[in-house]
Formats: structure tokens, C-alpha cells, sequence
């Protein structure tokens, strides 16, 4: 149904991008044919770079008129398969575009290129005393277009919202290589339907995100951390809504792990990590501008916590401190995937105060199936990340069983009132349960939706919708 | 090109929503004819009042069958005709579906139907310590089913954003007659394209909101006022920009009036209001959960304002006090309705640092065209109620200028990187300066938007897109 790229093409893609932006070889293709869940491979035919909105427009043209898919990427770091050429095609690779334009202090906005490293933003806008909230856990080397296309969350989502909460414009190249642009440096904008709101999240079916304005909030200026251990799991997850329903304190983080988690780290890290005996770990962050304010909120939580029944509370202060309290939790997936020849995390939502029942749930499916699973994650935002490892289990009962598991994980979360991603998106992995969760005509709007945009199907094929 | 609605289609009509739902009076359609912009009039042939979703499933399957327009309307305090029925047809009052379902406080949400009032919302929710913060002026009279078509703003904004950043769920009647559901009670949701976010702002254009689903925050305890006369606006307007860019500091409100606006309510009134000489003034509102907190930001906020070349600072605490204090910014439309036989609002909005050239842009206008112009707005957010009054003109030069100062006014905030409307919508009024505002191929999409939604152009036709 599509047209292979054939040397005529590669020749087109070298006159727009320049031939030092073009790969061809297997080997310089091999890194674009994965992201970062174990398992997955699609080799693209050709991987282009380009440097500009234009030469974005014009290879995707080009890809039109020769009925070539076309598979935008940012850096890679995906974990449902979106950025994958699963039908061949042209990767355009956005990682030369990774300029931050501009950071605005006046009307705290920042101007910037899809390629730009997320955990770079932060850093420079927080070096004048701004703050980019939006934190997934790969943000050293993410994209912020990925985050855009994903519409990334992270840790701080349960107090400081989504990706799609800081875009306030963007520049898109669309499937026929038009180039749309909505918004601007403006909180509020109602001009039109709202192109850029449509985009986000879109996982690159829709549209190449070519730049885009993010609003910026003040840093807050302090922030504490505490690291507190459970004995049960219920809990840990109890005291989750306990400090948002009972004292109204939303922390900016609020993270939890359960005992297979920690114990995993211990062994991969080989060193001791502190409470690892614990069922369950949670970690609060509380921030602001004054730090007697945060003590007493620290004091208020910790109370809550102790009175729910933790077995102790650690706070971490300094960076040191921090970083020793995060280090689990921060190569988590590492080593998940050390221990484990094949790792699903599937990072399923619920409403806070179900994450109790779907944990239970969860628990229920690893016995009955046998397939070892750990659960960690956002447990403020009510986003809990289930890792299904192929640890002791064999290639036939993985290659028979797996999808019976992840199904059961997807409709305990959807029988709690959730959905089936919270964060990472539906890719490749999960549009085959994509109709339990969404009814027929909702999804027929969506495909209405993509055709809208995408009537010939050649940007990024095969995601999102089965 | 439309059908009339007839006989056969009342009684139709009547057998979904009953008898007593249906008007067709002439006196009984009149409020239903206009919005609250003054002398624009369009007769609805009937209306219905529906009390489920089911019910106006079926008006509008319907309406599809027998191609008759339908244009949905929340309560009617519009600002830009988007409830106008400009081809006649159905009018879909949603008055009747106004239940606060529910408030769920471990979740942190409320599940609301449309017709429900913003400011009974806001009393409900806060009564219970939670928050709701997207505040139009209308609060007292405005439903929430409005609110999310037009993506409504307000003061607020410029801390807590507007109505998209509260929408977690939505159920809607496309315009085939099919109800699509997306979303929940959670913050993060990536489940396939953001069908909510598609629909929220489109103006009752893509789909009729049926029910949704609204993220609340825990409410901050303490909120303090201030009143800010200046003698000169250019200051004023520049203050703004200092009090957030210097101190990091965003107001939970940050207004302005100019003289004329505040001369015009004191007359009103009949009354003297505080300040009324300033050539401008300014209402900054600091909020928090620490009294210690917010007396501390007001003694920096005061400073910068003085230095800022304020005149004055007013601190109001009491409600009392702030009552006083928001008098002139609560009547002011009213006020100009009153001493001006038509106003058009032009809700324009720049980016913040901005302020002070538009304003002089529109000064610039008013003088040459003879049209006076008052300003007043969201100072914190760039968003400017620019309200051009018919006071001293005649109709002729009314209807022979209007639309060149209209144009005029559009024209400057766009050259400053602004947008022609911040949170009242495009709706009839506006929709014949898209072009200015939006370029071709990012006008493209958004027909090819509505086309996909709506092939036969039936919901609420004639609005956004010229």
C-alpha cells in the first residue's frame, strides 16, 4: 500500500536536508529502530535530520506526493512505541532542531525547538529563577516535542499539572507539509479552534510539532522531601488521599514503590537502600516560597503519615539528601529491564482514591498468571506504573499469556473508573485494548479526527487507533 | 439550503422533551434571540429545553435527519453571539440539566451538568475548602456547559489558568446525534486523541457537552486586595509587568480600569468611588494559605507599586472592604451599557509586556476615528476589554465605521504578538477578522476540523470559521 523509498527518494531527501543529514546505513539506522521498551524493533528505510520548519515541510511534501509513511522522533525515549517506522518509511529524526529560542522573563513564557533536551529547560529557566513544571522520569534525555506529542506528565503533575498545561502555542508541519501555527505568548487565547490543544497529546499522527511557546511559572524556593515506609501497602496508599482529602495539602510530588521495586534496586545498585524492608515506600515533596510554611506542612504530613500507619518518616533537605532518597526510585527502570529480559510497564490511571483496589487487583493477576509484577509510580495523580517482568517465565508462556495479563491490568484500571495510560501514550502496545476503553462512537470521532488531518494515512501509521 | 423547522418537527420535538419543554411563542423565543452583547438579535423557530443527555442525543438526530440547524445555548451571557441562532432552527437551552452531581473530595473533582451556574459551583465546592477557579464576570449567571464551550477565562487566569485547565472529562452529542465519552476523574489521561480538549472552546461548533468532569484545588484560606490608583497608565501598565517579572510574584488577580471607565461607573452609581481621578488603577489580589505569607507579598507588592509611581495603596481584608473595592470592575458593563446605546467589547489579548503600547494603539484609534474607547481587563494576563461605545455617534457613522476601528483595534494587538480574543470567543462578531488573526493553512485545518465533526454543517452553523 505504501511506496518503499527507493534511491531517487534518498537523493530528494539529501537536496532538502543536505546529504550529512541523511542515514541510509543499517547500522546508522539500527538506533532509530527502538525506543526505550526492550523488545520492540522496526527498521526505517531512511532516517532524515533536518534543521528547519521548512525542511521539515518539505520532506513531509515530498513524502505525500511519493506515498511514503513518514515517523516523526524526537529523542527516543518513548515507552509505547510512537516514535517506531512500523511501516517503513522516512524517520525525521527532530534532534538538530534542539535550539531553546528564547526565555521571556517578562511575560515568563520560553520559545523553543522540538529537540530540545526537557532537563536542559529546566536548567536554564530555573537559573533565572523559573520553573517548567512537566518532570518524566527520562527528562535528561527526552525531547520536550516528545513530551508535547505524548503529552508527558511526571512526578510534579499532581500539583503542577501536564505538558498540555504549559503549551500556549505551537508551529506544527501537517501531513500534507502545510505549515499551521496557533497561539502565542499569551495565557489565554480563544481564537479559533484550538489547534495546538488538538496536536498535544496526538502522538505525531496529526502533525510535526516544529516549535512551540511553553508558559513558565516562578521557581518555588524551597522544596522538602520526605521518604516514608509502610509496612502495608493499603496503608501507604490510604495516607496518599488521606493528606490531599483530610489537610488539603497537595505536595508537588508524591510517589510511591512497592517492596519488589526497592528490593530489585538493592541488588542491581549493590548497595543498601534505606527501608527496603518496607511493603511500601512513599516519597512526599512539599515546595514554596518560605520554609517556615513548608515545615509546617512537613509537620502535618508527617503526622498524617505516622498516624496512618508508617513505620517512619526521613526527611531529606539538602541535594545530597535528595538524591539519596530518589536514587531507587530514579533507575527503577534500569533495572527492571537488568533483571528482566522483557519489561511491559504499562502505566495504567485511576481515580487517587482507587489505587488500593487496582493494587489488590494487580497482586491477584501476578498470582494467578505467574508472571512476576511490580507497581510503582504517581500515586498523587493516581498514575500507577505495573511492570509485567519476563523473569522465570518462559518465551512461550510470555509470547502466549502476556496480552491475557496486560488485559486484565486494563480492565481492572478501567473497572475503577480509569484509563488505560496515563502518560506514556498508546503507541504501537496498546492500541489493540484501545476499544476497551473507548466506546465506538468515541472512537469513531478520533477516526474521523485522523482522517480530518491525515486523509492518505502517511504520518506515522499504525499508532493510536486499531 | 436549511429546512424550516415545521408542525411535524414540533411534535416531534415535543415527544422527546415533552410538551411543556418545547417554546414556540414569539414572546417565549425573544430571550432566547440574543446573548448579553447588546443589538444583535437572531429569532430561534423553537426551542427545547432537555433534561438528559439521551434527550438531546435525540434532538439532534433529529435535527440531522431533517437538516435543520441546531445551536446550542448554556444561560445566555455570551459576549460574542456564539448562542445566536443566525440561521433560524433549534435552539438547545441546556437551563434544565444544572445539577452538581457530585463533589468528590478524596478525588479532588466535581461531575457537573451544563446548565449548572459557575458561581452556585464555586459556593458549593468552596463551602467544602476545595476550589474552582476560572471566575468570567458573568460567575452569578453564567452556566459551566458555556464556560467550557467558549474556554472561559477570567481574572483569575493569570495565576490559575482558564476553564481548559480544569476539564478532566467531558461527555458530548456530536452533531450525527452520537454521545462520545473521554476522559475521568484524573489529572493524567493519554487514552487516544483528547476529545475533550477538542471540543473545549470550539463554541458549541463540534459537539454539544452533556456532562463534565472538573478538577478542583484545595481552596487557599486567606485572599488580600488592593487598590492601586496611578496618574499615568503607561506606569500602571508597566507595574504589572514588574510585580510578576522582579519579585516573582503572580497576583491571583491583576486588573485595570482606565479613568473613563471608572468616571463612567461613579456616574452610574451615583456614587463616588475611591480614586476615581487616577488615570488608571489597578486591583491586585494575593492569595495563600499563610496570613504571615500574604502580608509579606503585599509589603513587596505595595513597594513596587509606589516606586512604580502609584499614587496610592488601598489594602482591603474584609469582605466588606473588597466588596467596595470591585465595585466599579463589577458593573462596569452594565455601566456602559447604560450610558451607551451599543458597546462592542473586543476582548483582544497581548503578550503581558505589551500592555502599554496597545493601550496607545487604542487611544491613537479612538482619537482619530471619534469613537470614544474605554479599556479595562485581565492586566495580568495581556487580556484588555477594549469596549467601543456608540456615545455621541451617530448611526450612520456607527455602521459605516465600526468595523474599520474594529479592524483597527485587531490589527495592533496582533502586530504586538497578540491574539483578537482572549476569552470571549469568535462566535459572529469576530469571525470575519479570522483571516487577520490566522493564516491559511492554519484556517485550512480548522474547516477540515469542522468538516470532520459536522459534514453537514447542522450544529450551531454560521459561527467561528468566516
Amino acid at each position: 500500500m505504501y511506496s518503499k523509498v527507493d534511491a531517487r527518494i534518498v537523493e530528494l531527501l539529501a537536496e532538502i536536508v543536505g546529504p550529512e543529514a541523511v542515514v541510509t546505513s543499517e547500522e546508522g539506522l539500527e538506533p532509530y529502530s527502538h525506543d526505550e521498551m526492550p523488545g520492540w524493533r522496526y527498521m526505517p528505510e531512511v532516517v532524515v535530520k533536518p534543521r528547519s520548519t521548512e525542511e521539515v515541510a518539505r520532506v513531509v511534501q515530498l513524502a505525500a506526493e511519493e506515498n511514503v509513511p513518514v515517523t516523526p522522533r524526537g529523542l527516543g525515549t518513548g515507552l509505547s512505541g510512537g516514535a517506531l517506522p512500523v511501516h517503513g518509511g522516512i524517520v525525521v529524526s527532530m534532534e538538530r532542531m534542539n535550539r531553546l529560542i528564547e526565555v521571556d522573563e517578562d511575560n515568563l513564557m520560553a520559545v523553543v525547538e522540538p529537540g530540545l533536551v526537557v532537563g536542559e529547560l529546566h536548567k536554564q529557566v530555573e537559573a533565572r529563577g523559573l520553573f517548567y513544571p512537566p518532570d518524566p522520569a527520562s527528562l535528561d534525555s527526552c525531547s520536550i516535542g516528545g513530551n508535547i506529542a505524548e503529552n508527558a506528565g511526571g512526578p510534579r503533575a499532581v500539583k503542577y499539572g501536564i505538558t498540555r498545561d504549559y503549551v500556549m502555542g505551537i508551529e506544527a508541519v501537517l501531513p500534507d507539509g502545510s505549515v499551521i501555527r496557533y497561539g502565542g505568548k499569551t495565557v489565554k487565547n480563544v481564537t479559533g479552534y484550538d489547534l495546538a490543544n488538538v496536536l498535544i497529546g496526538s502522538e505525531g499522527t496529526l502533525g510535526i510539532i516544529t516549535q512551540a511557546i511553553l508558559k513558565l511559572i516562578p521557581l518555588p524556593q524551597h522544596r522538602i522531601d520526605l521518604l516514608v515506609p509502610f509496612h502495608s501497602f493499603r496503608d501507604a496508599t490510604r495516607t496518599v488521599t488521606e493528606i490531599i482529602r483530610a489537610k488539603r495539602i497537595v505536595p508537588v510530588v508524591l510517589e510511591f514503590m512497592d517492596r519488589e521495586s526497592v528490593k530489585a534496586c538493592e541488588k542491581y545498585l549493590e548497595k543498601e537502600l534505606p527501608f527496603s524492608d518496607a511493603e511500601a515506600q512513599l516519597i512526599v515533596g512539599l515546595d514554596g516560597n518560605r520554609r517556615e510554611d513548608i515545615d509546617a506542612q512537613v509537620e502535618v504530613v508527617a503526622e498524617i503519615c505516622l498516624e496512618g500507619g508508617a513505620d517512619d518518616v526521613l526527611v531529606a533537605d539538602s541535594a545530597f539528601q535528595k538524591d539519596q532518597l530518589w536514587h531507587a526510585r530514579r533507575v527503577l527502570l534500569e533495572t527492571l529491564k537488568a533483571i528482566s529480559e522483557r519489561v511491559e510497564v504499562e502505566d495504567v490511571v485511576v481515580p487517587r482514591v482507587r489505587i488500593p483496589e487496582l493494587i489488590s487487583a494487580v497482586e491477584e493477576i501476578s498470582e494467578r498468571s505467574g508472571f512476576p509484577i511490580v507497581n510503582w509510580g504517581h500515586a498523587g495523580d493516581g498514575n500507577v506504573h505495573v511492570g509485567v517482568l519476563k523473569r522465570g517465565v518462559s518465551d512461550e508462556k510470555w509470547n502466549a499469556e502476556l496480552d491475557r495479563v496486560n488485559e486484565a491490568i486494563f480492565e481492572s484500571a478501567l473497572s475503577l473508573g480509569g484509563m488505560i495510560t496515563g502518560e506514556h501514550g498508546i503507541g504501537i502496545f496498546k492500541k489493540r485494548f484501545m476499544p476497551k476503553a473507548v466506546d465506538e462512537p468515541t472512537m469513531a470521532a478520533m477516526r474521523a479526527l485522523k482522517r480530518a488531518f491525515d486523509p492518505a494515512g502517511i504520518l506515522n501509521p499504525g499508532k493510536v487507533l486499531p
